[in-house]
């Protein structure tokens, strides 16, 4: 059986920052907004141990962070993580701290402190995350006529998730977005730059979700384009997935109308794909749905953390 | 059922910097040492919902953040705060951000931001707090002939917590120290600012047990002087249970042996208590016990989170 101090000495020979004191010490942030996140991920609830290894846990956990970094426009820069280990998932969690902190590396940020405690049932992890930004975006600066954008793909990690549930068959690329999702921290930080990108969020529960919530901060509403959507259907995605679909942490953002062209070319010379066409920002606080120049109904079902999705 | 949203929504009216964006902006630090923490607080290992109120464990789980911030001498500024809810504790953890609230604002910490998850089973609770100090203390830098101090009760919040566990009677003081234990946040900043105070850390896993992790961060030994430790004895509290008892939430700090009986009368006349001595460093890298200037042999159960004890 492993012990707390043996997880911190461990943690302590793989990260040099990691000092071990009842708090760690925040290098000097300078002069530039300094932005933290927390995400908690809990077994059975936001993973399973029987289909996510302890390096694919570890990765995301870390990414789903620092998307939350990215959605600002942050670059990351340091990360705690409290952990609360079952009894029958000492091995696996030190396997998943190795590999965060091998994640960690991989991404350049430094893991400077945590907790380690006993759980009676459940692994459960919490990140919290710091970084910098010269320039942040937030969600309620929409403004009317804006047109909404997605960076990154839509409802591929849902297909994951269901194909891995229900142990069907499915491409790996909607597996891989499901269990190892990526950070989109050069893409948050390259938007944040430009003066024409009014708003900015991360998609972590869906696009329809997250985008009435940015609309909401914005006291706006919008129209969602599914003419323009049903360009990135394929042959295992349905516009409802692509909608409802959570976890896909693509970053959801809003453009000035007339410096939408200049910035759809720039952003695809830059990082070799293209931004997603969603619609466009009203005045009417509510969103609503558009198909050949007419409104539809669509029934959506929103994922919840509270409701029968995971 | 609530949601996340409303969660969210609640929090925001109650905490004017709680922006609901994917991230905090962390406010300019400034030129101090900014100092940050984590500490997990999970159902039925750290806490019953039985006997832990809402409000009681709101203030716990502050206070226990706050407490290793005080133990290098930070002053709190900001939290942020998870929390993974099971279905049958909706309204206990709603009731327990309410007063989260509250107590956040009679410590003067603002609460920034935070994640709301459900979980299958146990309530658990992930805070992240941080503070500035302009001179930290550290564990790492006890010295030889240093007399090594308590400032706190011991063993009380263990006798608190045996009685609730086994629903015996028990003076409301050990009851409180365990169900409302307060950060020595005053204490903290004052000693840090003393030069004679070589090192310093909080008692959360009981005297003997943290005493040992400052002298092995220090790469020294101790003393511990029984006669000195039994003054602080009551009818129900054993040396043992002194030694033992974890979640006390006091100060451990070691001194300049040429300094102490002036920081020692400081100390009482600034704080209205005075500070208890345990013993003194050495160079010989383990820890002993000596009564009546003998060396004695005691058999300490450590308290760990990974053991039958909560």
């Amino acid at each position: 059986m492993i012990n707390e101090n043996e997880i911190i000495h461990n943690l302590r020979s793989r990260s040099h920052h990691f000092i071990g004191d009842d708090a760690a010490v925040l290098p000097y942030l300078g002069l530039s907004k300094s932005v933290i996140t927390k995400d908690l991920l809990v077994e059975d609830v936001h993973f399973r141990t029987s289909y996510f290894s302890p390096m694919d846990l570890a990765h995301k956990a870390l990414h789903v962070n620092l998307s939350d970094l990215a959605a600002m426009g942050a670059q990351p820069l340091y990360i705690l993580c409290g952990i609360a280990i079952p009894n029958n998932l000492h091995s696996y969690s030190c396997d998943f701290l190795n590999h965060l902190t091998a994640s960690c590396h991989e991404e350049g940020v430094i893991l400077i402190g945590g907790d380690t405690t006993s759980s009676t049932d459940k692994l459960s992890i919490s990140i919290t995350a710091i970084g910098l930004g010269e320039i942040l975006k937030y969600r309620s600066n929409a403004k009317n006529d804006n047109i909404i954008c997605v960076a990154g793909n839509l409802g591929w990690s849902n297909l994951g998730f269901f194909a891995l549930e229900n142990s069907t068959a499915i491409d790996a690329k909607y597996i891989s977005s499901f269990l190892r999702p990526k950070a989109k921290t050069q893409e948050g930080a390259w938007l944040a730059k430009e003066t024409n990108v009014t708003s900015m969020m991360d998609i972590s529960d869906g696009l329809y979700v997250d985008l009435k919530r940015l609309c909401a901060a914005s006291n706006k509403g919008a129209v969602i384009d599914l003419d323009m959507l049903s360009f990135h259907l394929e042959p295992d995605l349905s516009l409802q997935t692509l909608l409802e679909g959570g976890e896909d942490y693509g970053l959801l953002f809003t453009v000035n109308k007339n410096a939408f062209n200049e910035l759809f070319n720039s952003f695809s010379t830059t990082f070799g794909y293209g931004i997603k066409v969603v619609g466009h920002i009203t005045d009417s606080l509510s969103v609503v749905f558009q198909k050949k120049g007419e409104f539809v109904n669509l029934n959506i079902t929103p994922f919840s953390h509270f409701g029968e999705k995971p």
